[in-house]
């Protein structure tokens, strides 16, 4: 069926909404293909609605091609399978929790892991019954503490999730492949200009993971890559690991007094000036700075640790709390310090941290921290700094951490080249569960020697919502949406320009002709709408092919405009639905 | 896609489960197309989730016919515009509630009238925008008290629920009547057997209201109807109200000791004992029973409320529910009684009820006590009834209010008949907004003449999930489901039988020519499972035509079985594909 724009509802708008930053939101509000119903939650308006399930569409197709079977859970899901996996507990605020009238408790899904595994558990029993994929295409919450950038982060989403049940872990890596080769499918379809990184797995636990994120100035997701190929969420970076340094001639450590000097610059500063390097100046990279956070686990209870890093580095939160998972991070206030007496506060040095040492509290350490390599660190006595401090020989700490930051120019762990920063949007992730989700929840079926194995499991996720969003981060410009030809909501936006009656008559006609061939239309058959505006609408609402029946008509002729390069060809009315058509198959 | 059975995500049960009542959740779970996830919440497995989509293509386009536009809102729905619509209070315990991580209060929406119309007061401003209907099939949620029945009643379910805007009246009975005629269209491909009743409008507010109820003892909807085609909700019913009585000749009222005798029964027993009538004994008919509720109004406040039924009548709560909403019912408890001295328990009379009279209460009547009846009633003193009471003369009730129960036999309110009960499930709702919600949210728009007109509009419900369960309910037999044609999860269930390697190339190659030639197929290929369970399987999951592959192979034939009548036709295998298609478009 024709739309038309006469009759559509739709309002485009030449402001952008004030609660918009990213250029999404900005462009998908404005064209009026969403429309905000609350914080983070946004309903679809019709142009928005027919973007939305052209993804839906895409992702079954692929879905089905792999043989994953369709189904639909429910998004108010009860609270004890989620409290058998612990992640009532681990989600924290980050999930709509409610009770309903008898004061049972619910929440709304987040991801469907739990029921997904008690459904082949109710069903399945035996291996004949696997390999096993099913996926859901359906609306997801998360009360995110800042919903932000419109459906590209929103609260109530879209999401296509699957899981995969395998008997063994050969079988299951070829589940696994399947689903990221679908994936390569279905964003090469969507146009989006993507990359797979190595991933941590965050709160969904497992062994290892890879995220698929769309290249996007505005993205949540920071990932390095380098010029040879690697590429990684920075949560999943190893860091290069230097050879030993031998020590063999190394001065004996020596506390120095270094009165104000609290913070890394003031202690350079001072050690330049009392303690000069005869072969270069000392700088933050010779200095070990120990931070203290505190651990909240799920169980509520709290635990100190100590992280050392070289000082010219951060701690990265997002790379310590990936680290720690399920633990979460909380600060290590003035009270904790008071409850350790032995730290220094701006002086702690590993005198007083480790199993052995003073505090009784664990210490990890970057792992550029080798042995052999000398430091310049806390003395645990205010005013005072310990030099020539090896490591290995001097201080032995609990084990290594990936927390330091991650910096451009950071050699690749793979041997690829220096490490640039670019940021991206996740849309898809596919995580190697193993056996976390089948333990908990007991899912095991019968082998072919009738011994009870536990099912090997993985889990995949596609952004359905935020994708919609990713697209237009991708491909747009400064007049509007350029939306590939797959998801566009018409195949053909139609312009009929000026007040005569037979421009009108064949626009019409040759909206019906083409919606009678199989492409779709949207035809702007307004009245008293001037071709400015008219324009302006199209190339803001972004249908990737313009047809504009006006002036030309009295030859014979329509103009075929590209939205991309701005392209135009003159084609005769009495071919244009034959043109039209070679051109949307092309 | 072939679906086959044997990796098909499928497990027949041979017993029902323990807490199905009703035959469609009987055969749903057991031929797997649901599953339960929590009371009243189900997961839909995937031969389930293709007939509800093949449900929803059939609700879409016949809503696309009428130009309606689809969009799509969020479940989770921000508290204010129900506060401004007074249904934040109104929907009770009957809503799912729930807080934000910022203790913001939302609800999962039961249905979108308020969040429909501040979209359209959001973009829309003039008349020329009108008439505008906007539909949407999305997951809906109510915390019933009971759920039961399966999908037929659950706590999560899907709708489509539908809107029209109108500047007038007239342009509003215009796409109220478009509904209607979509209504019968979607009930009508669904294959229910359903009729169109009249309808109270219960908590949504509004004028008048059409109900679609599909025929089944199971539905929880008691309406009637008459041989001459009357049909109503029993809400809906109209009493006949018969002519005034004379009452010139009529004896003045008198009170008379009747000790012992709170109940209708010992009433008419003492009446019939001491004093008898010459005509024909008393009967329950005779009297008047003044009944007392509590109405609790939605912003808290309790108002007692005297009903006076003939005694052969009970109060019908949901009658009398339909009649004073927005209040709800409560009960009249001996707190209460107290508090209204004046009340003779059991012994209630006119004489103490109604503005002018001693408790002030309002009174209101049965339609049937018109002037110039006589009652037996209370004489507002314990062990006393007054005779001879004669309305219009002796005590005039503050009004009527339909509140008595509507029986079998009782003359239809058209004259079409008597009328008979009958059980339905609530199938489809069209309702006659009015200007409620635009008044309550201020959706207005300039008319013709430059002046703020309230926008007129409608609402409109299929139940897309409920709808499943009420076509199982339609059309099954003792061996399992029989779907109609359109919403069948496959076009053909094709088995294939014996040991035969033949028989399964055989039966695997007509698969794949159906499915070429655009016929859906779900196809046994089950290795080493008995021919009767492949039957008894076929039986009850109810694809209405299906095809067996398997001794008859070797004559070159197929058999094709139609589910419902049993008939059995042997045709050849080269012409298998022909024939079937054919069939499927007859």
């Amino acid at each position: 069926m024709v739309m038309r724009m006469s009759t559509l509802f739709l309002r485009t708008l030449r402001e952008d909404p004030v609660d918009a930053e990213v250029v999404s939101h900005k462009l998908l509000v404005r064209a009026g293909y969403v429309r905000r119903a609350a914080p983070g939650i946004y309903s679809w308006l019709p142009l928005g609605y027919r973007v939305l399930r052209n993804v839906e569409a895409i992702v079954r197709e692929e879905m089905d091609a792999i043989g994953a079977q369709e189904v639909h859970f429910p998004a108010l899901l009860p609270k004890e399978p989620y409290e058998a996996s612990n992640r009532w507990e681990e989600y924290g605020d980050s999930v709509f929790r409610l009770q309903d009238r008898k004061k049972a408790d619910y929440l709304l899904g987040p991801t469907h892991e739990e029921m997904f595994t008690l459904l082949v558990k109710d069903l399945y029993s035996s291996y004949k019954d696997l390999p096993l994929s099913l996926y859901q295409i359906q609306t997801k919450y998360r009360d995110e503490a800042r919903p932000r950038a419109g459906i590209l982060r929103g609260r109530e989403f879209v999401m296509k999730d699957s899981y995969s049940f395998d008997v063994s872990d050969e079988s299951f890596m070829r589940s696994y492949q399947a689903h990221r080769e679908a994936y390569i499918k279905i964003f090469d379809r969507l146009g989006l200009d993507y990359v797979i990184v190595d991933a941590m797995s965050g709160a969904m636990g497992g062994s290892a993971s890879e995220e698929f994120l769309a290249n996007a100035a505005s993205g949540e997701d920071t990932y390095v890559r380098s010029p040879g190929g690697y590429a990684a969420n920075v949560e999943a970076v190893h860091t290069v690991v230097p050879p030993p340094v031998p020590y063999d001639d190394a001065p004996a450590a020596h506390v120095e007094d270094t009165p104000d000097t609290p913070t890394i610059e003031t202690l350079v500063d001072h050690l330049n000036e009392r303690f000069p390097r005869t072969d270069r100046p000392w700088s933050a990279a010779d200095t070990l700075k120990n931070v203290l956070v505190m651990l909240k686990h799920p169980d509520g209870s709290r635990e100190p640790l100590a992280i050392g890093v070289p000082g010219d580095r951060d701690v990265d939160e997002k790379r310590l709390g990936a680290q720690v998972e399920p633990a979460a991070l909380d600060v290590f206030t003035e009270d904790d310090f008071a409850a350790y007496p032995t730290l220094a506060k701006g002086y702690i040095g590993p005198g007083v941290l480790g199993e052995k040492n003073a505090s009784g509290i664990r210490f990890l350490v970057d792992p550029r921290v080798v042995e052999g390599t000398r430091w310049v660190t806390g003395a645990d006595a205010p005013g005072k700094h310990v030099l020539d401090l090896v490591a290995g020989r001097d201080f032995t700490p609990d084990g290594t951490i990936e927390a330091a930051e991650v910096r451009e120019g950071d050699p690749a762990p793979d041997g690829s080249g220096p490490l640039e920063l670019a940021r991206g949007i996740e849309m898809g992730h596919i995580f190697q569960l193993g056996r976390k989700y089948s333990e908990a929840l007991g899912l095991q079926v019968l082998d072919e020697n009738g011994k009870l194995v536990t099912v090997t499991m993985g889990s995949y996720g596609v952004g359905v919502s935020r994708a919609v969003a990713a697209i237009v981060e991708n491909s747009h410009d400064d007049a509007g949406i350029i939306w590939p030809r797959e998801v566009s909501p018409a195949d053909i936006h139609l312009v009929a320009t000026g007040k005569d009656d037979a421009v009108f008559d064949a626009a019409g006609q040759l909206a019906a002709d083409l919606e009678a061939s199989g492409v779709s239309v949207l035809y702007d058959d307004r009245r008293g709408v001037s071709p400015g505006v008219k324009f302006k609408d199209s190339e803001l609402v972004g249908v990737p092919t313009i047809v504009v029946v006006g002036r030309g008509l009295v030859d014979g002729l329509i103009e075929v405009k590209d939205r991309r390069s701005g392209e135009r060809t003159e084609v005769p009315l009495s071919d244009a639905v034959a043109h039209l058509r070679s051109l949307l198959r092309s």
